[in-house]
């Protein structure tokens, strides 16, 4: 018999059949997809040119990342950060250096006050334990929404806020629990850390893609991964557990699932889930963001003296927007977020439209050169049967006062894995790969 | 071909039959389980007594259910509200008679001003468009929660307030937004109402029960009527819909889905659902209730003055009793209602636990008398995979705001029925027969 089977083949999955692989345990990976890397993907064009669709970043203390790329030496690289920024609001278009965005003074002060509060909150909250703040109860009663609209004090700093944390959080700020969202700044260090390119989470892009480091891990595991396996239902006994699907049954000593959460609740599960935690699972819903790629010969806004960044408000059909380029800059990338509302108008659309609106947008901020790509390219996380959102699971209020840590508390032999059941960087690919280890640890101890 | 073909027989479900019959449109209506009657069903034991295990109640204004019982000449009754009362308060039993509690003054003065607040703020609401109130944002941006404790100013009022609106809701009060808690006040009619039994949503029983009236709209339409159906894709064409299960397909011009939010979801629809729709469904939860049953050779209770009704604060199981008894009390029968939170702990118990602490519950109000049951009965709806909990499918914050009338909008050939769709009495079984008769006036005016 197994040792181990673990479903999923995201980075939390890959992880913990690497931990397995070097703990001598004996184990396979059962995948849905034909592919592996769950909300990373890297798509790569005839032409040799390639867009990281799904997750693309990674920054410091983002530590299991940056090991994972030394071990399998894939290289990562700066992502490009020079030049003016442009800031669009109340459809005006204003260009600046650095850090600080050209608007009115107070709103500048608004946005800094406001955000070093979310800081000062979040600093309070211990990640393992978010339920135990003295505020908690409060926090987790209201939306983010509610606490940022307090503490504007001007349409602008609204505004400008609203696109960044959308931008994090990939949802509407009344979606998401105020406790929540501080459990996530303080689970990915602070929100200076999140928002950044410089020194934050958004420093580093990998060569080659995100999939370059998927597919140097799956060598290593190439003989234990099974694609194309969905699991139906999870069969435990008294010393053994069972994975059923279409045309497939395979036994192990213990489980690790490492899929989405909203995935969870799509499997049959005997005995059935206890109850605190499909009650749970019942109040998560993923984040939806969309990825809009203009991939260009050149990356032509560089030579106009373009980061390439935008901070747009509601006005715009996209919050973000980012230089993507490979490290070379031997062609151009233009990344813009559309998340949350816009998304779902956004994708709502037909491609021809999208691309239509895409494209204006791009030549709105970087001139006539952005209306020819070479290639367009869209993609929705919401729209993967087997991601069903992206960034994370998100926690509606009430759901960490009232259910605690029942996302990652073992269930007999099943263990939790996947970016949602780590305390640290929650929601990010480093937060999937503790997860996924953090699941095999507990495993290999009890086998 | 068919007209129409119903999925799910649940009152919104058999409503919607019904119309369909009685504008001579051919049709069938598929059933999951092997029961119709969805979160309404009538246990019988075998020594003839019975209990409504889900929905049991009619009141005033909810004027389709009296039609269809007289319709089918199934009788009402009232339910019993003569005696005393109990308000188990900080582990302190106190009775009285009449609607106000015996506690401190203060605290019922501020429990009729909250209330009163609430039902003035629900006013404001139009029903078919509750994000259209200018302050609908806000509210929509914080949970019920935030505003019961920001307008209770003693301990009492908050606990007596939340175990009443956690019994209108069927969650704790932090995970409903505001603006769907009025809404739903809204909806049935004012608080007063959806809290009384007297003029209120609690004020008739059926007679044999609810099953009574399902059963008899079942012979009308019999042979239209296909149990253990399971409904796992929806294909649209296009002049036809097709519904395929495991060993059938059916094709039709028009399909009504009347099941249950979260049951949407596991249908594979083609083309798949619109976006906003399904993201909609994924803002959903649904309420999660117990119903616990203490069945008695007698209404022992009524003999020595008391109602059978109570209000309990946290330190109980359980939020509140009734008598539910039988219309002749030939039999007595204690219901007690277990919700949200406590639901969750009440049953990961076993049953022997669950039973013992019922009993001690009961023993404590009602006296020795209540220790020896001829039967103990409990069921979480949660636990039922065809509904999934009760009573309703609930909004979290931002859901209303973003998404709006997105639930009941009909998707090419396929109509929305079940009582999230409705408008009035949202959440009762009057909401879920007006929203079957709506759906089949849709699919009538269109064939």
């Amino acid at each position: 018999m197994l040792d181990a089977i673990v479903i999923g083949g995201g980075f939390s999955g890959l992880a913990a059949a690497l931990a397995l692989h070097k703990s001598y345990k004996s184990f396979i990976l059962l995948e849905a997809r034909d592919r592996l890397g769950g909300r990373t993907h890297t798509r790569r064009l005839d032409d040799g040119s390639y867009v990281d669709i799904g997750g693309q970043w990674i920054g410091p203390t983002q530590d299991r990342m940056y090991s994972l790329c030394k071990e399998y030496n894939v290289k990562w690289y700066e992502t490009y950060n020079q030049g003016r920024n442009i800031i669009d609001l109340n459809q005006v278009i204003k260009t600046y250096t650095g850090l600080i965005p050209k608007m009115d003074v107070a709103s500048l002060i608004n946005i800094d006050l406001l955000l070093k509060k979310l800081d000062r909150m979040a600093r309070g909250i211990s990640v393992d334990k978010p339920w135990n703040n003295n505020r908690a109860v409060k926090w987790d009663s209201i939306s983010l929404d509610v606490f940022v609209r307090k503490n504007c004090y001007t349409k602008n700093c609204y505004k400008v806020v609203r696109a960044g944390l959308e931008t994090v959080y990939a949802c509407e700020m009344n979606e998401v629990s105020l406790l929540h969202a501080l459990f996530y700044i303080r689970s990915g260090t602070n929100l200076n850390t999140l928002l950044s390119i410089k020194g934050g989470a958004q420093q580093h892009r990998i060569k080659g893609g995100m999939q370059a480091l998927t597919d140097r891990i799956a060598e290593t595991l190439m003989h234990s991964i099974r694609l194309n396996r969905v699991v139906k239902q999870i069969v435990q006994h008294d010393n053994s557990v069972t994975l059923i699907g279409e045309g497939f049954s395979y036994e192990a000593r213990r489980a690790i699932v490492a899929i989405p959460p909203p995935l969870i609740k799509a499997i049959d599960f005997q005995p059935s889930l206890p109850l605190h935690k499909s009650q749970l699972l019942d109040k998560m819903s993923m984040g939806i963001v969309g990825k809009v790629f203009g991939i260009y010969e050149k990356p032509f806004w560089r030579d106009n003296g373009f980061s390439g960044q935008v901070v747009a408000d509601e006005l715009s059909p996209f919050q973000t927007f980012f230089d993507s380029s490979p490290a070379d800059g031997e062609y151009g990338v233009l990344l813009a977020f559309c998340i949350a509302n816009r998304a779902r108008d956004f994708f709502s659309k037909n491609e021809a439209s999208r691309k239509q609106i895409a494209l204006n947008s791009f030549v709105r901020y970087f001139g006539k050169e952005a209306s020819n790509p070479k290639h367009y390219i869209d993609h929705c996380w919401a729209d993967e049967a087997w991601s069903r959102g992206c960034y994370a699971g998100i926690y509606s209020t009430g759901a960490w006062t009232n259910f605690r840590g029942e996302l990652s508390k073992p269930f007999g032999r099943i263990h939790w894995a996947g970016t949602e059941t780590s305390d640290i960087w929650y929601g990010y690919i480093e937060g999937a790969v503790r997860a996924g280890e953090r699941a095999a640890n507990e495993v290999v101890k009890l086998i």
